[in-house]
């Protein structure tokens, strides 16, 4: 890579300051409902308190910034540096993860001076550092806040669901009914792709590297599967037929003793709409909006189903990673995101061209049929930060695209999110393909 | 029994309004060190945030009083009434108690003011009332909070020791050193004596009626036990030989992992004392002290141990239910209460008289040999409040004699603590016994 | 205890030898209906395969006899020691007992071997030893295999149950229909009683020592509750309903999804009688017999709601065992057990004499309101086989009378068996007692 | 597809009648060293009991064949076709998997009476049927039972190993002692290959359809991981260095405790060699044979300690399926598999030429990178038997190659084992490969 300038160092280093302070402040704005109740409590192990989120991408600057380039660095308090350490066993053991709502020190308030602090250093580091590895781990610091963002919503909604007032986080609901787009098939031929991260920005060691992948002809569907379409499969009985579903999501949905989408409570009176629980508090099922919280057990069984029950759906399965990938390479990467002050997927527009992907950026992470692993020539980053993306490449499925809680500036059409395939409290939802 | 005079009932009430308001504030006094999030927070399933500790006493007076003899009542909050049920079926379907911690609305402030208003409410309803079971129903609900302030002191205690910081619960630390009380024993004659709550003055149902019972000559140890005889054990490989412990606590033992009472930190150099964690922080084992946090298994253990162990201890066993009531309703009630500001069981002073018992009351709950069961007759309380006792008569063993963590006037001769063969997270210790 | 003269001791010896060959006889009686794969099972962690029954009490005589008094002692297997040891940490590490059906080898056919060489040598052994502890533990050991026959019905019981074919375990059914018996309280004043073992006679030590006990007026049921009362408590409604049951009780009831006693089949139509599955095969629930296969959990419930349910059945509770005991000691041991060859409970016979207690013996084990724990001054037997019952004196119920599996040389008044209490594949039952 | 002719359809049917008895019998030869009780304990739930093996594969038979196309068929037993159903939820609801190991009826003799009486039906069938999808079936079945043979082994492999006496299935041991071969790797070049069952013979629906795929530049090395290798791995910390592991695998470690390969023994003192154990019972680790019975966590854990840990093998990882299949296309399949009668992986042999994969099939299956999916285009077959394959495609990794325990008629190059990451008593191991 070539040297960089003086004048060029100046100007990355002033628009990462000001990305970085933009980011901060949007974390705040994000508790800003929130009590220090509400901020200490962790409602799963899956999921971590909204504090400790806070005090966590804080650590990240701390520990793989601050600590190794700040000249006379001395931690906020020795002790955080294992307790909100997440997993990187290369910094040393981590507090324990299903406890951390039980961290009632440090307190929010304390947590809130530590981000202050860290802020100040940071940007004073900012100001003077000639050391572009210490850029790029700003760089990395600043979008790992912005997934934590994401996972701070879908915690608090998980927590909030579980109490039986149904608190609303958010007020303001921007939605105004629409008309249905409807479904369409879009064709792509089949042929040699490149996949993975190209050119310049910010990508993750998992987007890496670029290679070239072989597609058979197929076709996504045009927008994601909606509430509707999910109700008529729930109608449908799908929920209790063994014949569409993995048999590992046949045993996880008896244990279990799943009948629809996580947030959903089903009318005693099958005539009515289920009732859906939202960051914006309990709302009828809007049918023209993307169906989520679903885990990829869910999204599975809905396309066998949809399969054999529509001529129209007849050969309906996930898409690939590739696939997404090579459709939404072309895009623009817009869309309901978290920006939009929609925390909640919104119906699809209709399309000013016949054949146009839409929603391919926020509303729903859309599941895919690909497991997460590693890339041909993989390489995780070096040190303890290598942990951040390559130990978790075994049973996990991959999710594409976004969702309304993502930041906008966070995607791309290369971003790979990963879960379980048991995992619903994301923002998770599905679009159909199909080989042709 | 008599009709009480109008005089009689006012000077009835008074009293009855000053120690509610005694209790109520004492109970806001204790949780003036925590945090909001201190006191959200759930460490197990057995225990409670001292949130809702605050929020439950409050909805046991506005359910089984207010609810009942208010004239035009109604409900704080109507969420309420389900949300701090504790497990009374006859209320409805209580909230799952392995989910307090994650109530995080109400938060604090609002509990606050519910206690507020509940308190307006029954001074009122105490000025006016002429019923003389709203009168026991708020003696109850008094009696209840100061159950309740002892498990919110253990429950809190529970919640610092995992967090690695180990906080301060109260700072002050009253204990001087004394020099040791050499353990004697006291001996009792056999024959028949009667047991069983007694006379005026409150009692739980479960402590009648007062009933004959025989029993064998005996003695009792003039003290507890003390951590430095509980280390002797340690040290003589006590946790690591199966001949002293019960099949079922050798199990459990083995289960968990368990090598010391709980809170214990056992020094890597043997030499070296043991670290205590307390509510007043870590301190290093003082030997003269009671030994407390153990379990039925342990303290059944230890007395199979020192019996062998000693020739002066040979014999020993726990004591029944039965042989700790007849020796100690002779005795005062007093001892180092919750009320003394120590709230750690502390060295027995020199007795002023030989074969006195000492720390018979306060300091640590004594492990009886006896299971929680019903007195012949046993007949439960009328209603929903029925549930409050009887249900749990299986499965648990009766502790006498209260502890640190009891308020003194909790406390008398006739009471039943009850707990499982495994709970060590109360003031829980042990006095040995003999059979001659 | 004087000396034994030596025609005392070889008749002692002579019928002793008669009463080990009866009984070791009779165990392979008890397996002749079995396959070898019968006898490999293990259904769950609380029952043990046939073979292993047939194995560990042919253990008990090799480890606690032979190798303690046979000269030149050599065992047939080294490694059976460890395989065959049940609970005995002071014989070693016994084999994992949730794996016992693991051991396939040794096969059936090598442990009759270890049989017949061993009955060789106790016999051997009984024609020549002086020594009054061994001919202590060899009767011991014979009350030990009665024990291990009980067990050995109720674990292949529960073994044939899971199987859908419900395999018969033995065609014959001597039941011939009669008459019921009402119910009728039986009157017992108060007073001073001695309960435990007395005089001649083996007992286990946990009959020991005889001691006073002072009971309250009560009065016990003349016969055990019926399959017809118990379809009575059902069709009411009795396991839906939580006011009935111990808190525990209620917490297991619906973890397990339960509604009826095991081995109960409810009838899809209402008005259809349970079809319950016996060791003779499935079979039309008979109202006139003593309901079995329940737990002290549901025992305690039905008394509850007969309580509350029957004018003539108020103030119904469970009996302790020294009220049991108390009117037991006075009567024959006669009833309906092992050897009478029905291996299910009978009806009742109407009684010589109003006030009668019947099926005191035999039928059904009795669950009593007592906690199994040591009567005052008990002293476990010298050794490992002091393990035999006093460690397992904690989390248990005591249940009186022993059943229609139970041999009927193998009872007595004073004998204690004891299970938790969510226990139902023995034969238990319920007799009611109140206070008067 | 051409319409056969009456005598290629002759020709067919009496190969296929050949091959049905060689296969069955071979069964019948698998249990011979099996006693009844080794044939009916299941030890754990991913395993079954023999017996069930050789029903459940005669079910097959039964339940796919002959139930549709045998002229008045009539089963064996009617309940047998719920018993021995394995997971296909559209012949019913199956019997309880864990629970296999408890249905001793019927016993070991009527199984091998049902086989006796379906092998003459199926033969029968055989000589008669003009219809294509009943021979179809029929290669079905066979090749399903050779499935089982393998899984058998395995399965009694784990029962005989949790017996202390650690019994030997087949004292026969052919191994004669080898010098070592190399470790090498073998270069291939990227580019666009096919993978997927091509031409004649039979296949499992999941290795179809035939698809292109791109490949990058990549090497595999000459032959498996070895013993000494592993050793290597073990002696340098392996398994308690987190950095090797993948986060899962990590927790999976620790949460089981392990240190070494299933049915290893580390020998307390360091210097010696760990003791293995094997279907000859137990032997000293030979050093110079591929490494077996471990989990992808640890092949994937070691590729990565190898990588960092040799110059000669940087990079190192696992191979993909493709990576596997597009070198082994052009392999003959021989290898040690079950027929060899040493079951267990051999050494390696000098190889003829420089450059040649050694031990591609036989010896132990190798894990690969690729999780279990469809390829594109993916169809299940028609029916309930469409349920083999298609349903268990998630969370789960790909093996290749086949075992020691695998039949060698059984394999080809586009076989595809699949096992979750942590199962570990299957024949598996490793072979390396890396990026170029
Ligand atoms: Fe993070
Ligand atoms: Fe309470
Ligand atoms: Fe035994
Ligand atoms: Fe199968």
């Amino acid at each position: 890579r070539a040297a960089r300038t003086a004048p060029g160092l100046d100007l990355e280093r002033a628009a990462l300051a000001r990305r970085y302070h933009a980011v901060r402040a949007r974390s705040l704005a994000l508790v800003a409902p929130l009590s220090p109740e509400d901020c200490q409590a962790q409602s799963m192990p899956d999921a971590s308190p909204a504090k400790w989120h806070l005090a966590h991408v804080t650590w990240f600057f701390e520990t793989f910034v601050l600590e190794r380039f700040e000249p006379g660095f001395q931690p906020f308090h020795p002790a955080f540096r294992a307790l909100f350490n997440s997993y990187y066993n290369g910094v040393g053991e981590p507090f324990s993860r299903p406890q951390r709502g039980l961290l009632t020190r440090p307190d929010l308030a304390e947590v809130l001076r530590w981000r202050a602090e860290v802020d100040q250093r940071v940007a004073r580091l900012l100001r003077h550092t000639t050391r572009p590895e210490a850029l790029a781990l700003i760089e990395l610091g600043v979008q790992h806040e912005q997934q934590h963002q994401e996972l701070l919503l879908t915690d608090i909604k998980h927590l909030l669901s579980i109490n039986p007032l149904h608190p609303v986080y958010q007020s303001a609901w921007p939605l105004t009914s629409v008309a249905n787009v409807p479904a369409q098939w879009v064709e792509r031929p089949g042929g040699l792709v490149e996949i993975g991260h190209a050119g310049a920005g910010f990508a993750f060691d998992n987007e890496s590297p670029r290679h070239p992948q072989w597609l058979q002809p197929h076709a996504l569907m045009n927008r994601p599967v909606t509430h509707g379409e999910w109700l008529a499969f729930v109608q449908d009985g799908g929920y209790t037929d063994p014949q569409w579903w993995l048999a590992a999501g046949w045993d996880w949905l008896r244990a279990e003793g799943l009948g629809a989408p996580l947030y959903w409570t089903l009318p005693a009176d099958g005539a009515a709409l289920p009732t859906v629980f939202t960051l914006h508090g309990d709302m009828p099922l809007d049918p023209h909006t993307p169906v989520t919280h679903i885990s990829y057990y869910e999204a599975d069984a809905f396309a066998r189903w949809a399969s054999a029950s529509r001529a129209e759906w007849a050969g309906a399965r996930l898409p690939s990673e590739a696939e997404w990938e090579a459709s939404a390479a072309a895009l623009p990467v817009q869309g309901n995101c978290q920006d939009s002050g929609a925390l909640h997927p919104m119906p699809a527009r209709a399309p000013a061209a016949p054949g146009a992907l839409l929603q391919m950026f926020g509303d729903v992470w859309e599941w895919t049929t690909s497991s997460y692993s590693a890339y041909p020539g993989y390489q995780p980053a070096e040190g303890a930060v290598g942990e951040y993306n390559g130990k978790f490449m075994v049973n996990q499925l991959v999710l594409r695209g976004g969702s309304c809680a993502t930041p906008a500036s966070h995607l791309r059409a290369s971003y790979r999110n990963f879960f379980p395939a048991s995992a619903r409290w994301q923002f998770s939802g599905l679009r159909l393909a199909r080989s042709l």
